[in-house]
């Protein structure tokens, strides 16, 4: 049995040092090229001589690239799964068309989000055209229980998806979960005011591949002041078409992952 | 001491943690898009136990995404990185126009490889047009002590860099190191055989900014059949006339971070 525990100690340490370094190179966004040290430590509540560890190991491996005077930038060496990432993952031209089109129609920030294991995550976002407007990054994992693009994905998931979710999430209730997604499912979108953020609401609907498995969720979210009851309904009929649209004319390659 | 000994063991085990998961993203490539778990097992040499662990906390990162049937992709996580080193690392048109032309001439795969700590990355590749050729990935880290490309981006180095490169390297003699980088500063190219991986030979020339300090190094590279006497003095015209064109153009945003 302490051969067990130290096992699953290292085992712990391993994937918070993984999952640490993951959070270093999620502070580096098109709006934040390059970070301070100062920066990264504040950012990640880690120590300081935590941080300078993983720079130091990321940068080993080309991940991090040092710019001098304590500060640090992504390093050439994510080039090696760019050309891969697009490939797998981008969605097709027609696609991203219609996502341009529903922004036009609604301004708000559109995305089209997938589940993977047990979060969501967006592959494309076409941004709103307003200040004030929804930020998520693409490719960030965001949870798979709360928001409308997130209950969309739920009512496409297997019962085994549904019930290692409800395993991982003490605070929700299987049965009234249950009731939601059959009712967004019968419903063919789904609203959600604050849900995964205070002040953030959604409207959202299912892209479905041939078969009429729901493959992904097309959103638009924004400030919940925008979101009122006499434009809630243009917002469901805008997303829900352009839903539709893309289901008919595919996501592109991408589909034979979802 | 007891508490250093342990501190510097949890954070070996840290660095070799994230090294590990870097080497399993590593193995998916454009020619690997997906790779089954006895692939991995097999190509990193670790335990199939460390290497489930390893998928299972990169999958909960969203950047691996598991395929079914024991079949693994990279993750959409890599998304949000896709933009940023594209933007940073990605070089201009009229360079990559350079290379092109540098493959038409000679037929071997051109490489532009600036230096990262104390690695050497491929940050652009223009593939030669026979089948055997040279294959190193763009964005992976290669030692920069050995090959063409490496010898011309140590010409650029500073003191310091050479000192660290000969204090992790005990096997190079700072002395012949020396001599042989000045003697390539003085040439203006480099020619090396069997350096990095024998059978593979490769011809360099600096990339320069407007001041004159070395960016980055051009190299044409493959196999050492091909390079034989008689054809390496009109490779070595083709990389130096080439590299000079691309010195005059630039090689486009990147030059801010070289």
């Amino acid at each position: 049995m302490a051969g067990t525990d130290i096992a699953s100690t290292r085992a712990d340490g391993s994937v918070r040092s993984i999952a640490r370094a993951v959070d270093v190179l999620e502070l580096f966004e098109v709006e934040h090229p390059t970070r301070t040290l100062r920066e990264l430590v504040a950012l990640t509540d880690l120590p300081k001589t935590t941080v300078v560890r993983l720079l130091s190991t990321l940068e080993s491996l080309g991940l991090i690239a040092d710019r001098g005077e304590s500060t640090y930038g992504l390093g050439a060496g994510f080039l090696r799964w760019v050309a891969l990432s697009q490939r797998m993952w981008e969605i097709g031209d027609q696609a991203r068309q219609v996502m341009s089109r529903l922004v036009d129609t609604c301004g708000e920030t559109v995305n089209v989000y997938i589940r993977q294991d047990l979060n969501r995550v967006s592959i494309a976002q076409v941004e709103g055209t307003t200040t004030v407007r929804s930020v998520v990054q693409v490719g960030v994992p965001y949870e798979l229980a709360r928001g409308a693009a997130a209950k969309i994905l739920l009512t496409g998931a297997s019962d085994r998806v549904l019930r290692d979710l409800v395993d991982t999430r003490p605070d929700l209730q299987p049965e009234s979960l249950g009731r939601e997604i059959a009712g967004i499912r019968e419903a063919g979108y789904a609203v959600t005011h604050g849900e995964r953020e205070l002040g953030a609401s959604a409207v959202a609907a299912p892209i479905v591949a041939s078969g009429g498995r729901v493959i992904a969720a097309l959103s638009a979210s924004g400030p919940t002041s925008r979101f009122t009851a006499d434009r809630v309904g243009r917002y469901v009929d805008a997303v829900t078409a352009a839903a539709a649209e893309i289901s008919a004319v595919g996501l592109g390659s991408v589909e034979v992952f979802l």
